[in-house]
């Protein structure tokens, strides 16, 4: 059975069936998905990573595919992760719109997955930062993580982006008044696609003034870029403006921070993984059900006893090779 | 300033400005917050927790406004919480419907409130967890979670309910095939709402034949009930389902079973807290730059690093009063 180290190697060279494997490993939570991520993390600074996020409907997908297909011809490789927050009533319609985009846009130099964890908590946001962590480490210079914009799993994912781009379509108009400031918030800039329908500037109109009232940093004025995805119309306007923020986060000093703020987070999910194997050694070592007798008795101090179920699993790390 | 301490007699004899004020410090994970939760926690056995679920437009306020003037009438106190996931794109559509319902039921037996948590990891559910142990603790004999039933966030809360109920509507007919096996997995009964417009048997009737393909519990078949909630129709019959579901959990031992799995999130959480005190306790007192340095250049084994933090913080703990 190959180990977490062995298969770096290919990872960092960009064999496909390794990166495959890898992701497979993320994805179920292995300790060797675990492992994988702690040592491709160093080697995962260079990706820039794009957030593409928005209502259904707005045409993500065919942007993101034609977005590849523009950073293709510039010579960057693309990775795409198309998160699905497995919700039992939005189904899985972004697989379909994947392999329509499989078709039209994979070579060499792009690699695509769909990303769906069901079930334990927080367990989607951690295979996308482990996804972004080894497609980055494999040399992948842009990585655009898709959601379907609902709900709080995606703004969660969303906070791994270095850019977030917000995708709204025309025919939203009486909508726009009734966002919340959350939505002007997460965006670095602003997609107004399907742009030949009625009331596209209408709607780049709105978007601009209440980004001119609702500033959080006066340095970066997000964009507000028409687009016809279907047609390719605005992508490389667009594709500039991807760019042009990149840099922004580079001289501002903000692409350093951002990394620091992964580092954070890889530490605190390394934490979280020492918490789930203080649970398991204690259900394994000691009377597990004198504990729970005592929380639900209120016979036991809550924090202290994680404190001490937690110095025992730590401690207990010593006596193992 | 008063403490979680001196909070819990009020909460605990059913004080509406106490039980106010507990959730509020719940809902902004004040410190007191989890105090209050650990000391509220034994007392929090005995109420029903039900879940109500589904996509948006099927009349679940108007269901949930519904159970409750039943569940009144048969002299049980009643706490409502709707479960906003802070989705950008939803918007707050929840808290129109709930200023109709709360002039509609209110009486002291009756406790409403919305929670909202953006943001931080988890936050939501944990939140939702806290509010349901204090109106649990607070003497409700009921508490309804209303959830709008979109992604990750919503089945995280549902795990918290002994009884979940998913609502549909007819005219969904079509969509019924597309819906995947998550729906049937976590409902326990099945509402079919609005029942007086066409199709309705015939959702009731797919519901029930792909629940006889999927069981994953032979003991208990959820049972699909019809109901035209504006006019109170089905309502009576859908509170017996939820009390038959009720006794068959006690009568099984998966009543008993729960509050195991509820004191366990309890201690889990409580470790949570514990890492991130070890984050804050590093940040304040070592050179914690050189440590982000490490883990960026690969130099640190981040589970080592992670061990490390956690066990300085709770040893810390020792010095302290």
């Amino acid at each position: 059975m190959i180990s977490a180290r062995e298969l770096v190697p290919g990872i960092v060279a960009g064999h496909k069936r390794a990166i495959a494997r890898g992701l497979t490993w993320i994805e179920r939570d292995h300790d060797r998905g675990r492992a994988l991520v702690h040592l491709l993390f160093p080697r995962a600074g260079g990706a820039h990573i794009v957030g593409v996020t928005g209502a259904p409907g707005v045409g993500k997908s065919t942007l993101v595919n034609r977005l590849t297909l523009t950073l293709r011809s510039q010579g960057r490789r693309v990775g795409i992760l198309a998160v699905d927050p497995s919700s039992p009533f939005s189904g899985g319609a972004i697989l379909g719109d994947r392999i329509r985009m499989q078709e039209s846009v994979m070579d060499d130099g792009v690699f695509m997955r769909s990303l769906a964890t069901r079930g334990h908590l927080g367990g989607l946001s951690r295979a996308t930062f482990g996804a972004v962590t080894l497609l980055a480490a494999a040399g992948f210079d842009v990585i655009l993580i898709e959601t379907v914009g609902a709900g709080q799993s995606e703004v969660e994912v969303m906070q791994l982006a270095h850019t977030t781009l917000v995708v709204l379509a025309p025919g939203l108009g009486d909508e726009i008044q009734a966002i919340k400031a959350g939505i002007l918030e997460i965006g670095d800039a602003f997609v107004v696609n399907k742009a030949d329908r009625e009331g596209a500037d209408q709607t780049a109109r709105a978007i601009r003034g209440m980004l001119s009232l609702s500033r959080r940093d006066v340095a970066w004025v997000p964009p507000v870029v028409k687009t016809v995805a279907e047609q390719g119309e605005g992508i490389e306007e667009l594709v500039d403006a991807v760019n042009r923020h990149r840099q922004y986060l580079d001289e501002s000093g903000q692409w350093a921070e951002r990394r620091g703020a992964l580092a954070l987070h890889l530490i605190e999910l390394a934490m979280g993984d020492w918490t789930h194997r203080a649970i398991a050694q204690a259900q394994r070592n000691v009377d597990w059900s004198a504990v729970m007798e005592d929380v639900l008795s209120g016979g036991a101090d809550v924090e202290e006893l994680a404190r001490q179920l937690l110095l025992q699993a730590l401690k207990g790390r010593n006596h193992e090779p």
